[in-house]
């Protein structure tokens, strides 16, 4: 009987994460059965919105269940099958999440072709963050010629996209992320101006310093005080996509809310939440495109990775303390 | 020279309003000039908009200057004319606020043809208050059949023509207002649910109970809890129009915003902002539609009325106090 060594939510979270809301278990995988497949992972992924899912309350996903292992995507190679369309070797994705080896039927994997983008891409700019961002921009905001794009979190997984995406589109990019690492990677990958919010003590009015006429898109993964400036130097029409807001999930309740939403009424500003499960029907041509900007070496990508299974919770606690620069993957041996 | 009293604007307001941010001035009003027209106000209106405008802030329209009169709409009647469009006894719609008599270009006065409408309507249910319900329903909002309809500051001048337009449309309509008398009026305008928020400790609680299923349009006039409260009832895919925000225009700094607009992202919800002043395009084909409602008997409402350009400054207060039913109005003697 293979081992597997799991991540389990071991207690609801409420406010900041330590190991105590985490245990590492070993558990033995039963054998198969006939029409179910056997699967390593390879590579874990560590995402803002299992956050929310840790805390006990849900969502638009479900609460995680205590004593049960933490959800979320995952790449593994097929190492045994009892199914005739599964391989051994064969690439396949899950939502099985934080384990080393799982067995399952068919339906609930996705075998992926790779195709000159590493298989791990996946998890990151070819997956669910590549087509968050291709989503959030072009269906969501709906980007339309001249619009200045203020993208938040932009060294993150999702950001480090939404900003390349949009320049290649033809636009004036503004990326905001936290730290000098950070801000010299959004140089790198071509925005206009960047700016270091942890070097900002007033950010709007460094946005209003770079962007003098204000901005027509946001897209936003931080919420709160990053909200906050954009709504105060939109532009009248200005389109929000609301992604994500990482400066909340880790609040039981959060205090302080966005104080300038009357904005929207002054400035005829809509702002569109979105979650890009509901947005599939993008994937095929976001992937066409992908792969077309990949060839050219027009677009580029970082990841921030841990290695072993035993240190996914540190990920995850690095990814709120704003500790990776890109997509934060664990990479299991 | 005729006189003419007209309320200043003494101080800029913070918080609650007093009368110290108020002053009544009698001037005397100089001789026409050519192309000249002398109006006598006979109705004043009273707007939450205005509020905004007295906190030396601006926003989308200027701040208020201080020593000079309080700027709003008005209908009055023509007394003199050196301009061959304007006669004795016409009725006119202009925008220079709280005074008893002024003088003129023709370019900023609007006359009316009442049809069928008492003429003071045109301050408010055939007027700007009325507009702007019809724009934030069917252009902002985008209702489709079978939404469920939330309004709040449902009993005010906009929101008593919104609830009826929601029903027109054959929408179910649920209205928010504070106080039995307003709770009252509600069910008068025939809203399938009305909640008075003052006597529900748990306005989500409460909005739960009447609309098990939730909300798809939300009608925004208050801002606060009421929008946090719709937040939480929406369904997927709903939006909102973001119309007012009473409940924040005399604080000034709020201390707390919206809490949980993350509800947008979990759900798909659009929130819109909007003035109606960009929209004025519907005007037309809004002002048909009432019409013909009218002549049918299938919409009401309702005025609160204070006597003479003193009191001006009263009426505005009970508009923060809530005291008024329907549209706000100082009548001219």
């Amino acid at each position: 009987m293979p081992r597997s060594r799991e991540i389990h939510l071991r207690q609801f979270a409420t406010g900041a994460l330590s190991s105590s809301n985490f245990e590492l278990v070993d558990i033995g995988v039963p054998p198969l059965s006939a029409g179910e497949v056997l699967v390593r992972n390879r590579w874990m992924s560590v995402d803002p919105y299992m956050r929310r899912r840790m805390s006990g309350e849900g969502g638009y996903l479900p609460a995680f269940v205590t004593g049960a292992p933490m959800e979320g995507a995952a790449l593994g190679e097929v190492v045994e099958s009892r199914e005739s369309a599964f391989a051994p070797g064969d690439l396949v994705l899950s939502m099985f999440g934080w384990r080393e080896v799982f067995k399952t039927r068919p339906e609930h994997l996705q075998k992926i072709d790779p195709r000159g983008l590493p298989a791990r891409a996946f998890l990151g700019i070819a997956g669910m963050p590549g087509l968050t961002a291709y989503v959030g921009l072009l269906r969501i905001a709906a980007l339309r010629q001249g619009d200045v794009v203020l993208v938040s979190a932009a060294a993150g997984a999702v950001g480090q996209v939404a900003c390349q995406i949009a320049k290649l589109k033809g636009h004036v990019v503004i990326g905001i992320a936290g730290g000098a690492d950070k801000f010299a990677y959004l140089r790198e990958i071509g925005v206009d101006a960047a700016i270091d919010y942890k070097a900002e003590p007033d950010l709007a009015g460094a946005l209003t310093s770079v962007a003098p006429t204000g901005i027509d898109v946001y897209f936003d993964n931080v919420g709160g005080a990053h909200l906050e400036a954009a709504l105060r130097t939109a532009r009248l029409h200005a389109r929000f996509a609301l992604c994500g807001m990482i400066s909340e999930y880790n609040s039981g309740m959060p205090g302080t809310g966005i104080r300038n939403l009357f904005a929207a009424t002054a400035k005829d500003i809509t702002l569109r939440g979105f979650i890009v499960s509901r947005h599939t029907d993008l994937r095929e041509e976001f992937l066409h495109e992908l792969r077309s900007w990949v060839t050219a070496g027009k677009i580029r990508w970082r990841e921030t990775v841990e290695v072993g299974i035993e240190n996914a919770p540190a990920a995850m606690m690095k990814l709120f303390s704003g500790e990776n620069v890109g997509k934060m993957l664990v990479r299991l041996d």
